[in-house]
């Protein structure tokens, strides 16, 4: 190693080093949209209320499930509120998202997802029907997903006090023993992947509110990816380094909690991110990045250098990512930060989301 | 076996018959606060529509937990949703409700506690310390329970969409091998036993909310009850035959539930349930009879006859269930009946909640 060389490593360290002493503080007098919606402001009500006061290993990590040892099996847990926005949208309702988004957060995790629970917060006068429909969509998920729907529970709100229902569900799965997914296994080199195009369930709720002069035919990504997640695993094993799916904050804000995390740079090569057209339009008109847009049926999978190919063959034989394709690679430097190749060659920082551009999305 | 017996054992079993076929329907158009409640309405909403869609064997014993068996481990999970206002109330708040709520549900289920999730619907503009406070509520909550918070997610909702804040927690356990609680384990001859007296978390709610001209110093009863079902269960074992916390609905409906459920009658001694007296005036004053006012951390066991002193003194060197009394006993007729005895040697039939008197009350 060189004088010079040992400096910038000197350097690097020292910025790590920084990072990971510096104590997150919330200091925000009050809780805004923007607390909810994924992005910076999410990660310091998390990391400067929640996490200091529930400290403990498994939740440390902030990864998507948290695994405990019960008499010898792995079991994986998470849970999500969902309060989307229309409740029904293109190619899918809340119901549906709520089933999927768990058990895709178990996916991820390197867990086959096994059980759901369901808690409904009902708003007085809301039809039955609707609450009905509901039901019957989560029904239909968790069938899709391999799941059963095992414990529930039920209160009412005043009329006012919520928007029609409000759903929580939390997953339970188990370990997939051919999984090593972690932040802390990523590695320069290796490879980025996303299972297909992005932006499609944020633009289709966008729509669906309606008041926008826009035409466009956009159905939500909303699916379970276990299917993905297995075959990738069965191809790859412990060359798939570690996955997120990209819902809340998008591709853009996934890449830089796992740059922080796995103290890497992300290099996205942005023309190589598939998008559907009538998405991409669509977000030009609204003035916004498609790389910070929900997703609800996709995922970033990090999978060696050398299982790049092996890892796209298999996510492409399953339909929920038959569109997968390789966006970008790991870098050493700088840490903890995520940046844009555009087509001309030319590089910008990608950083987290900041405010809240699409409010309740899932 | 005289005629005469025969003739009533059949229509016993006809009567069961009938029950048992009873498709249930839910009829009404529209969501009230009643079917919040936790009485026959709740009951209605649940087996009409969530019940069938979602049918499979974990869920349909409608018991607090659902029980998996993940990789030989018997897990038990369940999961609460809490709405109480005031969020902050005499004894307690909603996240140390949230907790104790939870837990206590895998507790008279058999299961030991072990860890819980929390997911956060907060209403824009709630001031950050008020958020705070109840974080650190769950945190203590969750130390005095034995338990950890693995897991958790924060959505944002437009102001006047949601109260402050609703929080869902689940709760995992491990199934204690100790216990064989279940309904179908009653017998009639079996005994009643109330932890401690009854009704102080809804009168202390009501009572928190103003407007009432009562002056009374009654606290909530949130409390963790592991502690309780495991002194219990070392005392007894397999002589406890089934075990229910008494929340919303309280006392009356879990009774009514278990005779459902059990095909038995229960005998209440009215007069052996302990109340405060601060409680029984202001339910006389409020025009509600306490055996339906909710309870955070109080439970209801069936226990076999011969094992009812060992059960009382097992519960009575517990903290949280040293005022247990025997209030009651089961039987075989009128099935499905819970029957009240007067202190005059009367009787009254005791039936489900009907409607809500005590609206949002956890």
């Amino acid at each position: 190693m060189t004088a010079g060389e040992q400096d910038r490593e000197s350097l690097v360290e020292a910025r790590i080093e920084k990072r990971r002493r510096a104590v997150p503080r919330f200091t925000d007098e009050r809780v805004t949209m923007a607390h909810g919606a994924g992005g910076k402001a999410s990660r310091k009500l998390v990391e400067g209320v929640f996490v200091p006061a529930f400290m403990n290993p498994a939740l440390s990590t902030l990864g998507d499930a948290a695994v405990l040892d019960i008499g010898g099996a792995l079991v994986a847990v998470t849970t999500d509120a969902f309060v989307v926005t229309p409740i029904r949208f293109p190619g899918g309702s809340i119901g549906e998202l709520a089933v999927n988004g768990t058990v895709n957060d178990l996916a991820v995790s390197g867990a086959r997802p096994l059980a759901v629970t369901a808690s409904f917060i009902l708003e007085e006068g809301v039809p039955a029907d609707v609450v009905r429909a509901e039901a019957e969509a989560m029904a239909a998920a968790a069938t899709a997903a391999g799941v059963v729907i095992v414990a529930g529970d039920t209160k009412v709100v005043e009329r006012g006090k919520a928007d029609q229902m409000y759903i929580t569900t939390t997953g339970v799965g188990v370990l997939d023993e051919r999984s090593r997914v972690s932040s802390s296994s990523v590695r320069p080199d290796d490879r980025v992947i996303v299972s297909g195009t992005i932006g499609d369930h944020g633009v289709a709720i966008m729509l669906a509110r309606g008041g926008l002069d826009i035409e466009a035919d956009v159905r939500s990504d909303t699916a379970p990816l276990w299917p993905a997640v297995d075959a990738v695993l069965a191809a790859c094993g412990p060359s798939v380094r570690w996955m997120r799916d990209a819902t809340r904050g998008g591709v853009a804000t996934v890449l830089n909690e796992l740059a922080l995390a796995a103290e890497v740079s992300v290099m996205l090569d942005e023309h190589a991110v598939p998008i559907q057209p009538a998405v991409g339009a669509a977000c030009e008109l609204l003035g916004i990045d498609p790389l910070y847009v929900a997703n609800e049926g996709r995922f970033v999978a990090i999978v060696a250098a050398d299982a790049v190919e092996a890892a796209l063959s298999a996510m492409r034989a399953v339909e929920v990512s038959a569109g997968a394709a390789v966006v970008g690679e790991v870098g050493a430097d700088p840490p903890g930060r995520v940046l844009g190749r555009t087509a001309f060659g030319g590089h910008r920082m990608i950083d987290m989301l900041v405010g809240d551009p699409l409010p309740r999305i899932c």
